[in-house]
């Protein structure tokens, strides 16, 4: 043994961190205790408040602190549209454009059998709570591209087109900016058969 | 303001790790917050217990939990030899070659006035005081190769020196395995000048 024991803790702790692996939690253990113990007291007072108050929305399960989000209590937001995405993250990306004023539904993971996630797990019951009360026009449906997040556009499509509301999909293709010669040939593909006509 | 002020204040929080930035630590946030909230207490826990019970070593000023730490507790360590170095992750990467078997002392820092990093800031008095208690008969000093590591390392030898201890500085030289092909000019000059008779 080589560390104090509460040290040695702590850089175990640090690993739960995303991307970080030993090396780094030794660096960002030391970095803390050695040169930042304000910042380090601000970062486990600030983890203890979110771990208890935050919680999740009671009408479209995005994180917040209050029992409905942000986005479900804001007034000025276009109750006839409702974007579904994977994560508060997403959220926070689309929320970033400035182009989408409607409200949100986070269905916090995809469909996933293998990983143990189904319709249950996603909240998919809130969703057709949400569905049935008549308010909604279209459904946009933003999960990522993956082969889960695919097989969940499509399972959500179904469980809207069946009530009615229209239901559509964030488009695919080139980035803008991107550069033809340097993009993976699926994506090429995808922008080629989801060509829009010049009008 | 898209998020809740508490996920803010941790996002903010979790920027004072080193090398993490707004993208990072707002990944972080919703890793700790949505998947991981076990991992996330435990850190919290950890990052309070290691502020509040981690102090300095009274002895070599390296961290520690008790008065003294785990090497100037041990007594297979050898009394004699006295390896100096700036921080806790350098003794860390000393200990690791199992190289040396001597006591330590952390200057918690280099000498940089610049920074207000003087011989008070670096615990030189209580060095002196381990010096002067007549025990060591080397010091092996290990700061980095840095401009400020290698005025430190002058700073100290005189120091040592004039006690009449012997004062050595580590190797510097071909990294193992390293080729010279590939070796920046300074350490390839520096190889030479530090060339060993081969016997």
């Amino acid at each position: 043994m080589t560390l104090t024991p509460l040290l040695q803790e702590l850089i175990n702790s640090l690993r739960c961190l995303p991307g970080v692996g030993y090396r780094s939690a030794q660096r960002m253990a030391f970095h803390l205790i050695e040169r930042d113990r304000k910042g380090a007291r601000s970062l486990s007072r600030a983890l203890g408040n979110a771990l208890e108050k935050v919680d999740y929305c009671t009408s479209c399960r995005n994180l917040s602190e209050t029992p409905l989000c942000l986005y479900c209590t804001r007034p000025n937001r276009d109750e006839s549209l409702l974007c579904i995405v994977e994560c508060p993250a997403d959220l926070l990306a689309i929320e970033q454009t400035t182009v989408f004023k409607g409200r949100y539904f986070v269905l916090m993971g995809r469909l996933s059998p293998l990983d143990g996630l189904g319709p249950e797990e996603l909240g998919i019951e809130l969703l057709i709570t949400l569905l049935n009360q008549g308010d909604i026009k279209e459904v946009v449906i933003a999960t990522n591209t993956t082969v889960e997040g695919e097989a969940t556009a499509h399972y959500l499509s179904q469980l809207v087109k069946t009530r009615h509301i229209k239901a559509s999909r964030i488009a695919h293709g080139i980035p803008l900016g991107g550069e033809l010669e340097f993009i993976d040939s699926t994506t090429l593909g995808q922008a080629l058969t989801a060509r829009t006509e010049i009008l």
